[in-house]
């Protein structure tokens, strides 16, 4: 027990913030100003599922508050700070060198994003590295953007280009060519689109981490809605786009990219591609929202596309 | 993808509270009424660390709603909600019926202490089963109990018995014997000290998870203090007696209690011994609190009781 005690008070004290009561409590102590709400989201990085053992430890910590924070961003929430906890297999190679690695990760991120850390949880276990976390955001009450509010008539945008993050696992793998690593360093450290405040400006947004296609079945769901995706206005990195077009479907179904996804009414157009301007945020008109219940993906003559995973699907 | 989707629908949407949004987008959305703060406490529990893996899964969620629910009392909290992060193993035993009976489990658990589920995260592994719960509470801002406010001339107190859970890990382990179950009992489930309100009445307080003595280290640690513990004074369950008083050790280092343990000023010991008894709570001086830097435990004879784990130690 001391061991872990020391071993915190080494390794994550310097992360802690205030409201962490210097992770000396019982429990982390925050507020929430008058007239705001906070934000709330939490996930886990597994070993070889969500991540490959020989991923850095710099990305790791990264990687994981960077998946949460873009849920914070996809609702419109400004990012306050974060649990961890961190379950670590019993052999040597995530000693202490790993953790000053992983840690330091964590510290750049903490900086970029304003966030600190106010408290967490080590064990350790005979399987598989556990990541989780819990990410808080803040915004004024009532501003959260929802997956449900899409209607009829709004056009369908994203942030950045799609398809980069999965096509980097499969580099990692050894399965296609990334000579840059630009590929590999997107599905290790994804650029959640934390600067952006597009609350009262869109209908509906979410980020996209499951796939371009079944993140737009999850907006259609929610809001009762049909969408169409034109495949040809997807936005794909010049890196994608030198694989060729064999990769469409893997790039709008693969996954990992922690882009946004935004229904706009069309009036409201213009000042979503100012706010993204300032923001210095790529931003790419993909499709439109109709009544109905169906998700398509349709080609430059306006066919259905077809795919394997994910695409036109009722339900 | 989907089967995940309709895995959280089945099992955990009837948990979830009107913060968790249905479960349906990227965060939960909590608020705090002015002039509240919020507490937050965050565990992770592994198979074969913190539970046997033939541990009833009926108990393994409500142990780890608990065990939060602990330092959410500790700080003179209230109850709220929680989140919930499952890494589970890729084998069949894991199936319907076993989520069933883990959902049971919390599902009674909510209601007992007025909490709902705000969100989560399922994810699979190759290794064991990995639980983590982020358990969050209300109190009036400014008014939480730490463990840094006890002050020589405080007497120490501790709720219900200690001990039982250590001894209870025993007999489940075939060490002791347990012929009521109630040891096993109290090791499987914690009960957490959440009716009591005693912020403005004690100096100090905490939750015993690590062992009474290593915990007393704590709050003499962070208040700068010196106690002193009567073994004799230490509670023990008519279960625990029975066994013999060679278990005095085991009881005092061994941990996992989720009891109180309280620093109060001599002019405030009616006032809490009062609320415990409204509250239908066990509560018993243990101690005392000096000047100085050291934890002892002594016997009727004033003596020092030298334990192989924990107890006098300088630091």
């Amino acid at each position: 027990m001391s061991g872990e005690f020391s071993f915190i008070a080494r390794h994550f004290r310097p992360l802690a913030g205030p409201e962490s009561l210097d992770l000396r409590d019982d429990c982390a102590l925050i507020s929430c100003p008058p007239g705001q709400e906070l934000a709330i989201s939490t996930d886990t990085m597994v070993e070889n599922v969500h991540f490959l053992s020989d991923d850095p430890p710099e990305t790791l910590g990264r990687k994981l508050l960077r998946c949460n924070l873009s849920d914070i961003a996809a609702m419109g929430a400004t990012p306050y700070a974060y649990t961890l906890n961190v379950t670590i297999p019993r052999n040597s190679r995530y000693n202490d060198s790993w953790f000053n690695a992983f840690v330091a990760g964590l510290s750049e991120d903490q900086a970029r994003y304003s966030v600190t850390l106010l408290g967490g949880d080590t064990t350790s276990t005979s399987g598989p590295l556990v990541l989780s976390a819990t990410v808080f955001g803040r915004l004024h009450k009532g501003t959260a953007l929802r997956r449900n509010g899409a209607i009829p008539g709004d056009s369908l945008w994203v942030t950045g280009t799609i398809g980069d993050a999965a096509l980097g696992l499969l580099a990692l793998q050894g399965k296609i060519s990334d000579p840059s690593g630009f590929l590999a360093d997107r599905y290790r450290l994804p650029q959640p689109r934390t600067g952006l405040i597009l609350n009262g400006i869109v209908h509906a947004a979410m980020d996209i981490s499951d796939g371009l296609i079944q993140d737009c079945q999850h907006i259609a769901e929610e809001s009762e809605v049909a969408i169409d995706v034109l495949a040809e206005a997807v936005p794909a990195s010049s890196e994608a786009k030198s694989l060729g077009p064999e990769w469409l479907e893997q790039r709008l179904t693969g996954g990992d990219d922690y882009e946004l996804l935004l229904a706009c009414a069309p009036e409201q157009e213009n000042a979503l591609i100012e706010i993204c301007q300032q923001a210095h945020t790529p931003i790419t008109r993909i499709g439109s929202v109709h009544s109905g219940k169906s998700v398509r993906v349709l080609n430059q003559n306006g066919q259905v596309i077809q795919f394997l995973k994910g695409g036109w699907q009722h339900f």
